[in-house]
């Protein structure tokens, strides 16, 4: 029988968690119920109580309770949850994990389940689920299946009582069901990639090559979600090479606009050693999604509308030195084999011959100041096509398999 | 053998959703093909074509493809896969649900999504899952389980394929066990109420008076989103009776500040004639969440942060004219009982003698302005108690109880 980790806050919880094990139970699986309150005794009795938790933690709950400092009564247990979890699961005491709450209860519930890994059955009920300023909570989750509670979770109502069972339903599903992410014997190496809609031929072109040589290419979309999630599976050892032909995360973050991916992107494969091909793809735009959240000082620039959710500027020369000096510095922390390939005539699908925002002076720029910052180790390579040149994409597909892995 | 209903593009993702549906069938489940792709002919023989749906939505597919309009294709699609899936639903031919996509796929999976009921097995895939600016994709998917795909849904990678066993994996999990949300028999009379922080002692002690006595309260938390689900919880007939104490969404959407909850909040139990008593609560806030949203026309007014995330200003002499106004036009729609009481004393928690907030005349200036534009078939109740008084939620819940329902 499958092991399901039930974690919540049993003091001022306790009927709705209740219900969620018994239905785990009624469904074939077997709760392990982990008290993470802080506030009171538990509403029964559970098979790790949050006394334990609070001594992973590194303090004990006395104290915690004695600080009555809310802030630091969560981080402690969020703390000592992370520990727990990634200890039942490499003792393999667990085959899924589950979790239900509201603001708070969330934030714990999304770090508890941040702690396992890709693969291994996760689900959040959750109030805030799709409230959009409480999706920081859900950044880390990974995998974690996520729904809407629709009513607080407080009382037990038809309506909750309805999410419950249906969380219950899932997470035993998922148990019984899903294999732990591994790799398929005989598959080939695996190349992390980086899209957007404006370098989508480039990719594709690499992607293609790629898998008719048996290589197994994971493309992450360039939302700022993506690219911290592309970071991330590089850190956790997923993936044997990288082409970054995506940076338009960088620009966002370099100027303070949504969307970055904040100050570890384009540094993970380099700090790790693992080979990396980049090209400063889709860098030429300022993404402004939804467009209102464009600031007056970029009023009056050249700019495009992508789609009616997204307003595009166009970096400037000044802008692009910038850019240019930051994409550097972050290379610059590379301790692998690192190489820039530099596509001449362009750098997205609108920096083009004969496209609105089509600027060799600012593309000059950008080039000339990596090339100046980039460290003598680091290989610039020019190629006199555009990024989305078939011919482009043949050469950096190329230049992975046979000079990289 | 359940039947699952598998949503997608079927000539851009076709290799995908031939994974996502040999999963289904190894999990145990039936899964019935229906292609919503309009650019192709989708990559396998669906069970239900594009040609059907497109016919559905009133344009046929081949019109679809001359027009070239992406929006307009998009929109006729999603009109034809919410008739198919609900007509699939009432003929009992699926108990279950799945898509995967992109933003845009996420959207049509989404409007899919909706059309199906509460308690129906319905899980989605998606790229933009925990995207904050993507969230409205979600906002009408009730209790959807939502999963972030991490890498893009092209090509079938390792990370996708360990992704897409986990969907099928949920979504057969939920169908094998989770039940068609159905009022339990003996259940008492349900009734919604609207809960913030600093309503929450009023609406705690109506909910154990109206538990005790054999009712189901129904909690929504008015983070906007709560606000839009509780309407349509009234509107689709799940709720008996309605006790709206927290109207803070009205503020939020009058004075055009984020947390709104649409121009049909406050409206929708009125027009039903469902009967329902209004309490002015948590009016008195004007809420940015996060801090830096706060337009700097407030720089200056009376604020507190009611957490790290949530700054609050008073609403002035003014502002409650203005508000009494909207509220009074809200209710005037009421076909049905309405009532509304108010307390004296004062609308929240900090509007509360003594506490920050506090201003009885702003607040007289609210009541004062409802009862002139109320039309006078809405009883107006004064009780001079402060909305967090245990005597004010008795009396609420006795009058739901005893005159109401």
């Amino acid at each position: 029988m499958k092991t399901i980790a039930v974690i919540g806050a049993f003091d001022t919880k306790g009927r709705e968690f209740s219900y969620l094990r018994d239905r785990i139970e009624e469904y074939g699986a077997h709760p392990l119920m982990i008290d993470v309150g802080v506030l009171g005794e538990p509403q029964f009795r559970p098979d790790i109580t949050a006394v334990e938790i609070a001594d992973l933690s590194g303090t004990g709950l006395r104290r915690l309770r004695e600080q009555r400092n809310r802030k630091a009564a969560n981080d402690a247990m969020i703390r000592g949850i992370k520990a727990m979890v990634e200890k039942l699961h490499r003792e393999g005491r667990i085959q899924g994990a589950v979790s239900m709450g509201g603001g708070q209860g969330t934030h714990i519930a999304a770090s508890a389940m941040s702690a396992l890994p890709i693969g291994f059955p996760k689900v959040i009920l959750s109030t805030v689920a799709t409230v959009a300023h409480a999706q920081s909570h859900f950044e880390d989750i990974n995998d974690t299946m996520v729904m809407n509670s629709l009513v607080d979770i407080q009382g037990l109502n038809y309506l909750l009582r309805s999410s419950i069972r249906e969380t219950a339903a899932a997470v035993v599903g998922l148990a019984r069901n899903a294999e732990i992410l591994s790799l398929p014997a005989g598959a080939g190496k695996r190349i992390a990639m980086s899209m957007f809609g404006i370098t989508t031929p480039c990719v594709s072109g690499i992607q293609e090559k790629l898998e008719r040589n048996g290589y197994e290419a994971l493309v992450f979309h360039t939302t700022g979600m993506g690219g911290r999630i592309m970071e991330k599976a590089i850190r956790t050892g997923l993936v044997d090479g990288v082409i970054d032909v995506t940076l338009g995360e960088i620009t966002s973050d370099v100027f303070g606009i949504p969307g970055g991916a904040g100050g570890d992107r384009l540094c993970t494969a380099g700090k790790k050693g693992i080979p990396q091909i980049i090209v400063p793809g889709a860098v030429d735009v300022l993404n402004f999604m939804p467009p209102e959240t464009m600031p007056p000082a970029y009023e009056g620039r050249k700019y495009l509308m992508h789609n009616t959710d997204l307003k595009v500027v166009r970096t400037n020369i000044e802008e692009n030195k910038i850019l240019g000096e930051d994409i550097a510095r972050r290379l610059n922390y590379s301790t692998g084999k690192t190489v820039v390939i530099i596509p001449l005539r362009g750098v997205s699908a609108n920096d083009c011959e004969g496209k609105e925002f089509y600027s060799p002076e600012a593309d000059r720029e950008l080039f000339k100041t990596m090339r100046k910052n980039l460290k003598p180790q680091i290989e610039v390579i020019e190629l006199d096509y555009h990024i989305n040149a078939p011919e482009f994409a043949d050469y950096a597909a190329r230049f992975m398999m046979e000079e990289m892995l």
